[in-house]
């Protein structure tokens, strides 16, 4: 190993630096989702009656972004709870990573589609995909640095990684089943993206951090 | 407790993980703010009559501008006041402070609705209201993390834990009261902002610092 | 001293805070110039003959995203030289910390304004003021953490203090100064501002690190 | 040397602040990417028709945020590799760095009218004189930090150095030369640079960490 010759405190740092970079892409991500709410443009003389309903009609945007802050904390969660143990990196390690950021500097495209188009099943089913993605990707991280325990400080529980493996693919394809939740009820599928989030976050940090 | 199987330096670096992404947030929505105030367009044979007048038009832009850098640096020094003696962290801080950052990357929204429509009633309301959550999920962090010492290296003293309680929740009233100045003045009801937020920073950190 | 309860690796740490908000600032700031460039709109059958000299025309915006990149990497050398020897911090020097970031985040408008309308005067004063306000700020915090040494691990020798006190307040007057030079080119203007730029970078670095 | 007074902590302590604002513009710069995919506007009664359709006409924006992600991403990577054995630093590297750091944040531009007018020859060459200009800095902050190994903690072997500089010299040139592709296949000539790419990041990062 290349990464041996190093000793264990520049290891840390370079893992460090990873993380620094992650944590900088999500804080981006989840404040430049408020770019997409734009203040109305109303003539003067008609603010008065007008700017209520029309802050009012911004609704869709303010759930988007309500959403995809939960969901960008949501996966800023469980990739803490992933990146705790690991004390060692290599390069798969780094692209996996570097294609989850991707995906998380995606999400403002599908909440903005979301947001203008939210009757609609194709922004839903755009949705619905991003989540999926993103969430395979933090399984593939995972899955990738508990393989043989190389770049774990210490080896994980191999029931708790097989654990993490079967919901870490189970989740995402409840995430896709919801887009036909979306043919009955947009505001269902959404809620049970929110619901989905949730329960995900919990279990993961109860179960990383025994 | 799951996090105490963890050696104090590594809760300590996940700790640090989250005022890391906390402060990512602070800086971006602080630096977002000036995407608001935009170089008039003026036809090149009118630009030397006419941009003086235009750039002096945008006063509520700066205004603004200024008003909510005051306000997003204030919540920072708060909120690093408050995290100063937290050591450890659980779930719910973790989604308290979700929260407040969802909070802090928003006011980027009411500073444009206050520049647009700052003559107007609704505006002065939105943004209040926004001051009065923001500072609100100050205090429950703060109450939080206070609770029974737990996340604390060091337990707070009651006396002051109850002193912020109480005022943690005076403040967000005044905001709220706001509203009702800016019904005879609007700057008014902006200048009563400052001064809340002066004095606020002022006592937190003088008194959290003991 | 309220200070003086903690240990100084807490107050480092806090310290470390307020250096990592700044180049939060400083990194986003420089980020977003590019913003003000923007692709021209062209008709698909008229790309092949305009674009050449529609991107050419640009030379403006590509000039004050060269400028504004240089004017922020300069204060942040010389932010990081005066931050260097800071160990403790007060109440005024996070206000006067807050008042520098608030001119550093507020960069990319004159830098805009500049890009549009660089053939007048006005657009060259706002932004030479700008920069002398800027310079001051930083002067000011020199001065204040110098003052009696109590932010500093180890004082500073009072001619290096009293040295960088006259050169901090003749750069702004010189960048005042600056604003006839325009009257009879723009572009001598804007070198001058480079070269006051270039020299000062170098001189506060040397002498500081002494 | 002036910085030989300063004890090796601290002089690791400013090397990690240029580390860090560095990151903190990689991260913006590839966040700032996705500002560039727009949501199509489409009026209500033909959304549910024309939706899809316009969606899957932005592929040339997709291609390029997929594109300027991974160029972005590798530029990480080896400035990661190079500032890795670097303990020390100087003027003339800071320099460099932000002159780097410049293009870095420019990219977002060249991809955007890659994205728009991708069809035609000179977005391609923009694009690719951006790649090259991008890696001959990356080549020069190399060359400059081993140049006598005074801003390494440990001397490189004089063959790993000579090595990257023949590659950092030939890869800028390959760059260049894909325009010469563009002129039979824009996609061959992107298809190319993310080779490229691909094989710089493995062979700097395993020759570096050696």
């Amino acid at each position: 190993m290349a990464e041996a010759a190093h000793s264990s405190s520049e290891v840390g740092r370079d893992r460090d630096r990873i993380v620094n970079l992650s944590d900088g892409v999500f804080a981006i991500a989840i404040t430049l989702l408020i770019l997409d709410i734009r203040v109305p443009d109303i003539p003067e003389t008609l603010v008065a009656g007008e700017l209520p309903g029309q802050l009012l009609s911004l609704w869709p945007k303010y759930l988007g972004y309500f959403l995809s802050f939960a969901v960008i904390s949501t996966f800023w969660v469980i990739h803490h709870s992933i990146f705790r143990p690991i004390t060692d990196y290599d390069r798969p390690l780094l692209y996996l990573n570097f294609l989850f950021l991707m995906l998380v500097a995606f999400v403002p495209f599908p909440t903005s589609l979301l947001g203008e188009y939210g009757d609609h099943q194709l922004p839903v089913a755009v949705y619905a995909a991003t989540l999926a993605v993103g969430r395979l990707l933090l399984t593939a991280i995972h899955w990738y640095s508990t393989r043989d325990g190389r770049l774990l400080g210490e080896a994980q529980d191999p029931r708790t990684v097989r654990f993490f493996l079967i919901r870490g693919l189970t989740i995402p394809a409840i995430f896709l089943l919801s887009i036909g939740i979306s043919f009955f009820s947009v505001s269902a599928a959404v809620s049970s993206w929110l619901v989905m989030l949730g329960v995900d976050a919990v279990i993961v940090r109860r179960r990383l951090s025994q």
